[in-house]
């Protein structure tokens, strides 16, 4: 049987940078990148899953990668799949919930990073803006998003 | 930039029958699949992501393919990916809940349907048996598998 063709698979990370001194338990700081790449625009630290890596260790390699953290996985949140949430390819990515201590520094794909809170956060790339929509109703109501999302 | 190549895409489905006489609320009455092809054994109705196609419309179509059901997705439960979870290849399956009326009739990769509850479910195959558990406890305790599950 031919290898079947389906989206690639792919992680993103929100991390909550819990020793700033921003944070505040219904404040969290969140870390964000500029990516260096196309298409630009500042986005969650994420990328492509490799064969024979479950999700949360693709997600810790590539928060470690982007940002230089070593980030504590808290939950595996929402896996976004709309064929259009990339303009490049149709990607799946599978989002996780992290908390991290100490200063970020940009690497790897990562152009520059920032912390950002919810009431000043940059444009962002792809689905990302919706993901942290998503993410700021999740800690107000515990609701994840609905089935179609 | 060639393609990556990571984990193919899949979906599974765990399809709570509801009219169905066994049925209570504390008592979900599981549509399982017994597969045609290797593996063989009992499984969640499922199977691959089509490029373009987001992962609720994915789960519906495997489910109508396998059962002749039009289940009602419910929301989504947890992305597996550990890379032994499939003999064949490394696939990340999202996990729906969803509920269903009538009666299911197999079809396509399935060569028989059957309805299960949780005490009298069969052996099965990839890591369904662990999902399973995985979605008693949180039918339970309201707590999806911590993230490196």
């Amino acid at each position: 049987m031919a290898l079947p063709v389906t989206p690639l698979c792919t992680v993103d990370c929100i991390i909550d940078l819990v020793d700033h001194p921003l944070r505040r338990a219904d404040r969290p700081v969140l870390v964000l990148i500029e990516r260096r790449y196309p298409p630009h625009g500042w986005a969650l630290p994420g990328g492509f899953v490799d064969v024979g890596e479950p999700l949360a260790k693709a997600a810790a390699r590539e928060a470690l990668e982007e940002t230089s953290l070593h980030i504590e996985l808290v939950e595996q949140f929402f896996a976004y799949s709309s064929p259009q949430r990339d303009p490049r390819r149709h990607t799946v990515s599978t989002v996780f919930l992290a908390t991290a201590t100490g200063t970020p520094t940009a690497a790897d794909d990562a152009g520059r990073v920032a912390v950002f809170t919810e009431d000043n956060l940059p444009q962002l790339a792809f689905d990302h803006g919706q993901i942290l929509a998503d993410y700021f109703t999740f800690l107000r109501t515990g609701k994840r998003p609905g089935p179609h999302r």
